[in-house]
């Protein structure tokens, strides 16, 4: 239970609010490549963290993402023309490239030097492994685009969908670190074959109230859920937290691992980037197609949209029969589909001064504790976790050890490259 | 014309209001049975005085109401599963019987007693004749469900039919009391064969402008509207109103009776239920096929809703043409219907504190003065009318009655059963 | 750029506004006269500067705009009754003559005077041309119907259609006195053979920056844009500004002239007259075809609505393709089209305290000042400038003249009648 400043301080994204500021430190996903197909393609409306922006890629591939509205009269540049380096109003004709510089103004007389003093409000732009990247923050504090495993590795072994959620981003993140609700909500859902898999299945279905416990890192926090195997053995997944708002799911067995990018459209609704990749190898012709298809933590969207054909305003294509044979807790398809249905009805901003936590909400616990600390220690001038070292590289571990060996301990040793605990 | 605090007083009616405490003393209809149709049917939402609600009917055929948000994190329990004795949230498993009480908790270690402190708010329900009843009020004031007369005759005496009210509900109570516009809004619209009525209809089309008379009673107020029948006698019709939103019609001559119960959804929209029914016998076969082709009081529903095919997005479908034949007053079809046009089109909330009240609105300004009184009695701990007394076994009374005796003696005479004057 | 109470001023017209309180001072259209065909017909509704209202037409053919709800219980009179000389209300059946005079009371008694204490809200209209004027302020101050000269010619020579558009109508204003937009937002949509006007044409095409300059007259103000032809002479076009919201342009050659005329609906909407006339000859056959199919400054509607079929909800049907072509520069279809897109992309109502104002918006900077100013004269009880003269006869001038001479000494010459500078 939170008091209301701290639900705010969490919730709120805009420019100027704490956790909007603190956000714009980092680097995250605007857009796919793909809605930017080639060079003088059509500028589109992208909106994030509150402020309506346009996007367009320049005659020379290069991609710019500017504040909508033109500095002149206001009007949206998405009607703009984006030809020969950049976009030009369609209104009096200013011009604009990806930098926002205005290149030309044939509206006033040829030797004013009004053009000089007009500039659009620009964020800088990284393409990598179809993404193309956003930073919102000061110049003078960018970071390098930061190294994650799924955008380092070969554009085969992974795939990225996104879909819009109607709801803040927060319950979105928190929902993505509990491992609680695994058993309860997904169960029945994550029935295709897994190879190797059937004693995590086992385990899982076992206990669904596993042993919590968390371990900060530099990058953010790995959240341990410990099952006992009833082998002198626990069971330990975990699902990683990077800041601000990444997530990383360690995987079943050698199936693919699951991640997710929550980024706010604005503080009541979200983009749900979902991430499916392997480390080592290239997605099979099978896996892409199912997520293709809409499966795992992907969805069917309405053609020509973000938004998904399973949605509040169907219920989600609920069938009621499947809750009552025991098929599927709430008869809806798709265990990320399950999952906006439960954060959806949670309100837009899903308020936090009345609810009641238990044990195993320690995820959650532990999320709002790093970031209310990052935002207080943000108004002391104590820079936030960094996304710099290459803790991109690392899968979110899921392990068997022995019961007395603790999670840090263990996790400590499978992780791989750069986390210091 | 009412002050700004006297019509907020009136119209508003969520959890802590004034009107919404005293609202909250009596049993009112929650749903229809058949909308919980079998045990561990799906569970349905339910909005009643601005409280969001799902309703379920568990294995044994018991009926619960209970809020709608799950207290752990606050999911819409609509989603859960509805089995075995209670409903299972679909988040991480909390499961609930029609109690409130929390009988299951997966997500908490067994040794746990947290399960122990939670409680889901829950309310009183009981069944009569087909309809679901809730009381919301504080447990230790719980009165005895009502015997009005409509819920203790035979279910083959009785037809019932609700829909959804764009507007405040106390503007459709103030409209169901309003003797005054039958002879205007309705003129026409009556003409179904009324057995032994011709002379009733001659007295109503004679008179637009009645003599109006007020009569407190215990269980509320009776309106009379006297019409001169030029024959040295005066015709009386009544309508009853019954703490704290009911309203029964008199007949017409042997008709089965009109009611209705104008129930807060919330403060913008109200639930109307129809009920029809005689008191002595069946209704007819004819009588109920009209009634569900939408005729008298009832209407035609967009299937799957509880909304009007007729409503305001399509002017409820009026034919102007009727109206200059001088057929119908609106050209919309049915009398319940012309209400909702009248009653929508005065606002959400409709403001009093400019309107203009002649004689005719006697019925209005009693039932205004009535509940404002009511209510600044409650805040000295007097007790509000009780709808306790068998006063349900009561027809409001229409009558032939000598003109030099007033509508009070008049209807002290006819009123059967435990009215006290 | 303004401050946010000078942009309220000139924005928000509701009634008491102080802009409200001007334009109430004038006579502008209300609706067409098609739109009430004939005595008793439908009462309809409409919205002016936020108030809402019905129109009907009586049995006598006159027309009386109204408030929309009834004095006694606020019901809508749109569902009223208009027969016999009066609009009666459906509720009780008070009834009102098109003065706002309540003729009938059927629900009081015969004896009772409340009747004549009953009055409706009720504005002066007149018909000519085809429309319906209405004056909303005073009565002790009506000044005559003005005489434009669009509605003083034969009707043949005059084509007027009208839409709503989804913004605040002094952006569309403004975007309308401002000659600069023509080069860009217009580019290659004026391509229909204009008789005489190839030099025209090479002249706007040659100069995106044109000369600006203001001249204040009785009525409001001229609006030059002038353009250097190379020839020792500067062809000057202007657009007339009328009080409170009335705009002219001059024509191409000898094409019909265009006029808007901006009503407030409410503060987020307006009404668009469109107006194409020719001062001295009927329209051809031709010019009207072109204007019925939505070409020029006309619009294709959604049947039944005054709703473009373009509209912001798809993007205005823009195709993409012509702007790569550079055939037109937003691949909008009409020029009122692509206005409506700019203006309506400012937002609901623009906020011009965050915008870049240039040389090129000379016309703008001095219609706010003109208007500021007699805000703040009307305040000082100064009477605003007056549409009595008979500057309606007036077309805005267009004109090629020496080089030497200043665009205010020519336009007095060309001006015929009225204007005194």
């Amino acid at each position: 239970m939170l008091s209301r400043e701290e639900n705010d301080l969490l919730t709120l994204t805009g420019a100027g609010t704490p956790m909007g500021d603190l956000m714009r430190l980092y680097w995250f996903p605007a857009l796919l490549s793909e809605e930017l197909p080639g060079p003088d393609c059509a500028p589109i409306r992208v909106k994030l963290l509150s402020e309506s922006l346009v996007a367009f890629r320049d005659s020379d591939g290069k991609v710019g993402i500017v504040e909508e509205r033109c500095p002149h009269r206001k009007v949206s540049l998405f009607y703009g023309v984006n030809r020969e380096c950049g976009l030009r109003c369609a209104y009096h004709g200013w011009k604009f490239d990806v930098s926002g510089t205005c290149v030309d103004m044939p509206s006033e007389p040829p030797e004013s030097s009004f053009k000089s003093k007009i500039k659009l409000k620009s964020y800088a732009c990284e393409e990598r492994g179809g993404v193309i990247w956003i930073y919102m923050g000061p110049p003078e504090k960018k970071p390098p685009l930061p190294d994650l495993i799924w955008n380092t590795i070969p554009e085969s072994h992974c795939f990225i969908s996104k879909r819009i959620q109607d709801n803040n981003y927060f319950q979105a993140l928190e929902g993505g670190l509990d491992s609680s609700h695994i058993s309860i909500l997904h169960k029945g859902t994550f029935d295709y074959n897994v190879a190797g898999a059937a004693d995590i299945k086992k385990y899982i279905a076992n206990s669904a109230a596993p042993k919590y416990e968390v371990m900060e890192t530099e990058f953010g926090a790995l959240m341990g859920a410990g099952r006992d195997t009833g082998e002198g053995t626990m069971y330990w997944r975990s699902t990683a937290f990077l800041m601000p708002f990444f997530q990383m799911v360690c995987p079943y067995a050698d199936e693919p691992r699951n991640g997710h990018v929550w980024v706010p459209i604005d503080d009541e609704t979200c983009m749900n980037w979902c991430i499916n990749w392997h480390p080592t190898r290239p997605l099979t012709e099978q896996e892409v197609h199912n997520f293709k298809k809409g499966l795992g933590i992907h969805t069917d969207l309405i053609p020509g949209t973000f938004k998904p054909v399973q949605n509040k305003s169907n219920e989600y294509l609920m069938d009621r029969s499947q809750q009552l044979r025991g098929e599927n807790m709430t008869g809806i398809k798709g265990v990320g589909t399950q999952d906006a249905a439960m954060q959806e009805s949670q309100g837009a901003i899903f308020d936090r001064t009345d609810e009641r936590l238990g044990l195993s909400d320690a995820a959650i616990i532990a999320l709002r504790r790093i970031l209310l600390k990052t935002l207080s220690d943000l108004k002391q001038d104590v820079a936030p976790r960094s996304l710099q070292a290459n803790y991109g590289l690392f899968d979110a571990p899921a392990m068997v050890v022995p019961k007395e060996k603790s999670y840090k301990d263990a996790a400590k040793d499978v992780i791989r490259y750069g986390v210091s605990v």
